[in-house]
């Protein structure tokens, strides 16, 4: 309630004018305007399921080969898991975890494991029991949703985990029987109550998921994120793909993989339907294109250009003008121009799980319709510019902050702000500190920025390898390596690879007077990680160092390029 | 950080499960998670526009007459003002009022005022004098931008408040030259620094906008809107129209209507084109739109139905697929037909100023697309569901807070929850807490609820009078017809008109041995109230009553349908 007087000497414009010696008292604009239950709520992207639930009631909002879910009964299911679970005492601050592939099940846990006020912490199915292990442990897992197709993983998971968590077994009746290692899903879900009111989170930036990334470095990072976030991303994905209508979206995406991008909340928000996938086999994903008239799909650059080489019998089928969103890895423009050949209209985004997925878009310029495909598709194949819901996008001298020039060619980090940034990494300040200091989110990634504003990667972020859509840590698959008898150093990078996008290639080099073979380290591999992790390639050589004694990859990756 | 035991006798269910006797701690997800400069910045729609002036740069952004604005000379305009603004001393608890029709400094307002942290309060031009100055006095202004087509209203307005503002004119090139009042707005804008860095508001709830709306009493209520509610009743705007591309959109609503609807903030997120024009003669209108190549327009019924009863050498110039969202009234569904007739897209929507606007959709189903025009326009004639950034939205008794059934004939109150209601009425805490009794948002109007969950109103609230899109007090009105030394009592009410959609009935009984005639008491009132306000009806008759002498204004308004 502070009072000013305009001074005449420094304001001389409004010399003549009767207000020049205006006094004024500021009005409080906030004295009882306060937040109430009418005018406040916190956001959360699980309202999207109450108000289609109301809305869109016996509207199909899932579907799962011959299976059918409307509106109504996604909502009882989702509120029916969250009672389940609130039953047996789960509640803010547990963890239920999820290790499942894209079905039904997995969608519920997007809206009833967060009703309880609990985390969802989705589980890569790809990943091998050791570091489900480190997951379960680190992200103190209270309860496991876990498909049967994968009971082997989780049993030697559970046994190498300090946690007990209560297993509740989702058999999916579209493959054989799966050993149990506990509660039926259904039958876990019919202890629920169908109307259970669910109550927004206290706060929206409570925590709404648990994702954990590898990241650039060994230890897989707890990623996150807040109901206020994924509000947003959600709301921000619909603009930047600009949906409309009731979309048809088919699951092609891993749900695992950042909470799909927030599409489960997404898709739900516009009253669409979601139709579920096991596999992303390319003849049963274009079957399921034209069966389910799907108008909808994301995907890594490797799924659209396993769709663009399935066999012409199949391709036929491919309907005009279905929207492909891609994201993960920069999509070689010749990956989109085959696309678009065929009539999908490709959308480019760019983001991280730290970002809730996707938050940057190559968004189109009218102006570009008439160029040529090569020079469309080059255009496409840039990340853009951000999301509405994304307040700060550049790229940036890490070192002292200041932004690249727009011309193109100078490389700099891309550097995010806003509301879609994660909370965090989980029990792990120092990560934390790092990614988000000077204020901004470092993505790691590097990029140039062109003049009209649309920034393009130009290099991953220095050691993270992408292969088939996922990220593989150089320094985890170096732990292993270093492991070995034989080996004195090693360094792995990313190789480019036909099939995967890339591939992780080894250089070694030998202890003194021992000797392997390329076969010897690959298996060696293979026994402590995932196979897909294990590199392809192994080069016995010399390791360029910088003078502080650090390897030089991006020597190394020359070599391979 | 409690731990919780799970009892074996309550879950039998899961009895045989080794995870019976699990005693868990809670993770702490907020620890070292806190929000910081790069993972949380308050919401606020003004970030549209430097996000628009980054990345559509040279686009058009706004159109008047011959003038053309790019988004970076929008938002340096903007930056400007609140620059000009900041060095005169305007801060957060400021009031900057505007008096002016659709034209680019009212645009510029929208941003370059809330961006100093002062509320932008958006007088309606059709007010007369004395309702000026209770509302420049109400809103304690500080700082006038006032249209010099409006000079001698304002002037008068000015020596009726108290308060005593910086007056800036702003002289339409498109309009002879008006009285000036004060400083020259161009002149003013040069004063600013045109790469002013605004910062965004403290808190995102923090007031943003005061409207002053009649209400259904006589007192003008200022309505204070937060930047949240902005932000979030924007993007649902973009969401609920299907708005994707670039939209081209006629300003044929008035700014000053709760701040346009959000539009100036929604079109700038889409970096969309804003075509103004001064008035809305049906021609222009269709020039404007045909000349501009316009895509998407709102206004009120009255203003569609003026557009269809446009010459036909005009409507041949109608492009088909116009987008038309209306508000503000029900549109009869005689008129939604015309302009379908004409090619026009009508999307109906409802809300308050309270509400930020629309926030009700009457959203299409594909499944109604067969039916006839008239099915199709009483359907598309009903209010509908809540946007997807309302969290609430349903018809209640307000006796006991009960649901209404769903059945289409029980009328109840229309009542809303969420993000986008009001922060509350300013200074007037009595009407803030009977508004937002019981935790909802009462809208005072009286509605049914069909069995697909949408609403439709039956009734306008008991006593606001709708007319041309202007609310009108019934109570104002009375107030002034009990001045009259001939009056004893008197009623007004609505009366269809075919012009103004409604017009004000006055029904009078004279004081014993008086006389007086209709034109007598219209012109008396033409003498105290804003002419549109004046009944245009009299009528001398009894007045019904309650047993406890309430006049009974459901008959009198009967008799006059």
């Amino acid at each position: 309630m502070a009072s000013i007087i305009i001074c005449r000497e420094t304001y001389c414009l409004f010399w003549e004018h009767p207000s020049i010696r205006w006094i004024h008292i500021v009005v409080n604009f906030d004295k009882e305007l306060a937040k109430n239950q009418a005018n406040y709520q916190p956001l959360t992207p699980l309202s999207f399921l109450s108000r289609a639930a109301d809305i869109y009631k016996e509207k199909t909002a899932i579907v799962y080969g011959s299976q059918r879910f409307t509106y109504k009964e996604f909502d009882i299911n989702a509120r029916r898991l969250a009672s389940a679970l609130t039953k047996i005492g789960v509640k803010k601050g547990d963890t239920v975890s999820v290790m499942a592939p894209n079905i039904p099940a997995f969608l519920d846990a997007n809206f009833g494991v967060p009703m309880t006020g609990a985390v969802l912490n989705s589980i890569n199915i790809r990943l091998d029991s050791r570091t489900i292990a480190f997951n379960l442990d680190h992200g103190e897992c209270d309860v496991l949703l876990t498909d049967t197709g994968f009971s082997e993983t989780i049993k030697e998971a559970l046994t190498l985990s300090s946690r007990n968590p209560l297993v509740v077994d989702i058999q999916d009746m579209n493959i054989p029987e799966g050993e149990r290692l506990g509660m039926d899903y259904y039958e876990f879900l019919s202890t629920g109550d169908p109307e259970f009111v669910w109550k927004p989170p206290d706060d929206e930036w409570d925590a709404l998921a648990l994702n954990y990334t590898s990241g650039t470095t060994g230890n897989p990072k707890g990623v996150v994120l807040s109901h206020r976030g994924a509000y947003l991303n959600s709301l921000g994905n619909l603009i930047a793909w600009q949906m409309t209508g009731k979309p048809i979206y088919l699951w092609t995406l891993p749900m695992f993989h950042c909470n799909g991008w927030c599409f489960p909340w997404s898709i739900t928000a516009l009253g669409g339907t979601q139709v579920c996938l096991r596999g992303v086999n390319p003849i049963e994903v274009i079957d399921s294109i034209y069966d389910n008239k799907v108008t909808h799909l994301c995907g890594a650059p490797i799924v659209l250009n396993m769709l663009t080489n399935a066999p012409s019998e199949s391709l036929n089928k491919v309907p005009k003008g279905l929207q492909v969103l891609t994201a993960g890895a920069p999509p070689p423009a010749a990956v989109i121009k085959s696309c678009e050949a065929l009539g999908m209209i490709v959308t480019q985004t760019y983001g991280l799980t730290e970002v809730y997925g996707p938050c940057v878009v190559s968004e189109w310029d009218s102006a570009w319709d008439t160029l040529s495909a090569n020079e469309r598709a080059s255009l496409k194949a840039r990340q853009g510019v951000r999301y509405q819901t994304l307040e700060g996008l550049d790229v940036m001298n890490p070192g002292d902050m200041t932004r690249i020039p727009a011309d193109g060619k100078t490389i700099g980090e891309i550097m995010f702000q806003g509301n879609t940034m994660m909370k965090g990494y989980l029990k792990n300040k120092k990560a934390t500190d790092e990614a988000f200091s000077n204020g901004w989110f470092h993505s790691g990634d590097l990029a140039v920025k062109h003049p009209d504003g649309y920034i393009e990667i130009k290099d991953r972020s220095k050691d993270i390898i992408i292969s088939g859509g996922e990220n593989i840590s150089s320094v985890e698959i170096e732990g292993v390596l270093y492991q070995h008898p034989a080996i004195l150093e090693a360094a792995v990078v990313a190789k480019p690879d036909q099939t995967w996008g890339e591939a992780p290639c080894a250089f070694v080099t030998l202890k003194a007077g021992m000797s392997i073979t390329e076969q010897n380290v690959i298996e060696y591999c293979r026994e402590k990680l995932a196979h897909y992790k294990c590199p392809k390639t192994i080069i016995f050589s010399e390791l360029p160092k910088t003078s502080t004694g650090k390897i030089q990859k991006h020597v190394l990756r020359d070599q391979l390029s």
